[in-house]
């Protein structure tokens, strides 16, 4: 056991501050990672606030993380030391279930161990990346092909991942119409990600503010939600819409803008229950549908997908001392689009 | 145009009496129909009630409608006079939109014309099945297989397609893992239809009263989902299942039985909305959906499907001057299975 180097929430309220984590001892399948690179998600913020329930403190967060394998276990095959790996929201799940037999490790049936606050099988609290150096087990360790740029990676293992699974269930690609609801953190990945898989891509953004962006990232189409004609021109026109967005939204509104057998998809979530009018439903054979995340299989092939289509996401790199105003920042929707902390400036 | 007997709704309160409906001349591509048997839909009452909105009395219902055509128009080729036909939920749609052009008429962007309570190009207000004669466009009539016994062939033409449509459409079939919530008029349709599709089939009903039926129908297990321990039991074991309900449910319960990639998809539906927690939803990835009736091309393949492997509702034969009584048993759900009106019973 180690103690590294973190930026660390004590509290619910106070901000981070430098603090250290321990990490185990390399086991035979573990990896050492050295971190390079830590992406900012809005996930972070809720679970250190309590949003989502109490959390034990110090807490560490950070699960789209970059670096290099310096120590390797001696059963471990899939990666060398010196190799650019990440690691995602994930660190362990059972292996065995019928969800982790398929490679669906993110529906673990007896629940997948978090990269952060989720709960190791020796009972200790897992810590996240904003820290040097994490040991995973190499199965949920991936490889970062060369051609991405590292800092742009990181955020590839939330935000990318969590928009390429249900694109990918759903059918995004040539003939498909895809609307992506929020230009944020996941929906500039979503608009990447469609238009490289080959669907019409439109965003459904609040206002036409971040237009230029959006068309500039692939988009075909940009129209504004805060305008009522926008949902009477849409009207049974999607395949599929990916919802980005955490806040509560006018489901009803949206499900109408599928056209036959299109399917809502969730990938932010408020934590009130969504009102749903069955009779919207009805009309187009409509679903009304959620994911999470994506299995390790399916990372890695959306590694490789974003190298082979020179996709990645738009950052904003920060020092480690600027997490709590990047926080703000994230709170206020004003990050275009994800803040990535050089994990150099925790060394000391 | 012609005057012809049927049992009318004079307003949402009083009883059901004898009237008369007026049938338009037979045109060019019309079929004249005497009618043989109407089923009784618990639509059908929603209707006349103003469940669904106020509705222009005198309204004669009825949407489960078989008969012999008597007389066809000029162009029809698709029917001659003595043919046994059925006619289900709707007599008409634009035909020119995509969904009517891909066999979905039932989602029909301009809306299909309802066989009853509907409006027909001209303005006027269609009147359905529970009357002795119905003149139809041959488009919106199917023919009806010898095979099944005529008086158990027109719930098909409602219940049977319902519920056939989304077991088509989210692959009910072998190997597949599907449940029904409620074994009455849909429900009890479902299971036979989900049984000869090779599916295994559950039925998820309040209690174990009916379990002999369930089972004889076709179910290979019945759980009764007023004991709590059903829905630990069973969580995340379907891979479809198909709420009959009309009724509110809680949903996000019946979401924890769906495995991965699984469907609830309602085929009955309360007017208010559904709650639905997302987090519940991005387990399993799953899917909450909606399905109305199925297309014209569908239902005549429902009912082939039906004459091929024997299937038909458990029926239970009525007088025309039966019907108030047996609406009051369709409101109790007491009845086994779905109520026909004899139409012979309705003629001078």
């Amino acid at each position: 056991m180690t103690l590294v180097p973190a930026y660390t929430a004590v509290s619910a309220t106070e901000p981070l501050t430098p603090g250290v984590v321990s990490r185990r001892a390399v086991g035979p399948t573990d990896v050492l990672i050295e971190i390079a690179w830590a992406g900012v998600c809005h996930s972070d913020i809720h679970t250190v606030r309590g949003d989502w329930g109490e959390v034990p403190y110090p807490l560490t967060v950070g699960h789209e993380i970059v670096g290099i394998v310096t120590e390797i276990g001696a059963e471990v095959t899939r990666h060398q030391v010196g190799d650019r790996v990440g690691v995602g929201c994930m660190v362990g799940s059972c292996r065995e279930c019928a969800n982790c037999l398929a490679g669906q490790e993110q529906y673990c049936l007896r629940g997948f161990v978090d990269t952060y606050n989720g709960t190791e099988p020796d009972g200790s609290v897992t810590q996240g990346g904003y820290s040097t150096h994490i040991v995973v087990d190499e199965h949920f360790t991936l490889r970062v092909p060369e051609s991405i740029p590292f800092e742009k990676a990181a955020p590839l293992l939330c935000a990318g991942i969590t928009t390429y699974s249900p694109l990918r269930r759903w059918n995004a690609g040539p003939g498909r119409k895809v609307a992506v609801i929020g230009l944020g953190g996941l929906g500039h990945m979503a608009v990447q990600l469609a238009h490289a898989l080959g669907a019409e891509v439109t965003v459904l953004s609040q206002s036409l503010r971040k237009k230029d962006d959006g068309l500039r990232l692939g988009a075909d189409d940009y129209h504004a939600t805060s305008d009522p004609a926008t949902f009477t021109k849409l009207a049974n026109t999607f395949d599929l819409i990916v919802n980005t967005v955490s806040a509560p939204l006018d489901v009803d509104a949206y499900l109408g803008l599928l056209t036959l057998h299109g399917t809502l998809v969730n990938v932010g979530a408020p934590p009130e229950p969504a009102p749903v009018t069955l009779f919207t439903l009805f009309e187009n054979q409509r679903s009304f549908a959620g994911s999470k995340i994506g299995g390790i299989a399916e990372t890695q092939e959306m590694l490789d997908f974003c190298a082979e289509h020179d996709i990645a996401p738009e950052v904003e790199i920060i020092t480690a001392d600027q997490i709590n105003d990047a926080w703000e920042r994230v709170l206020a929707a004003d990050v275009r689009y994800r803040f990535v902390i050089d994990i150099s400036t925790l060394r000391p």
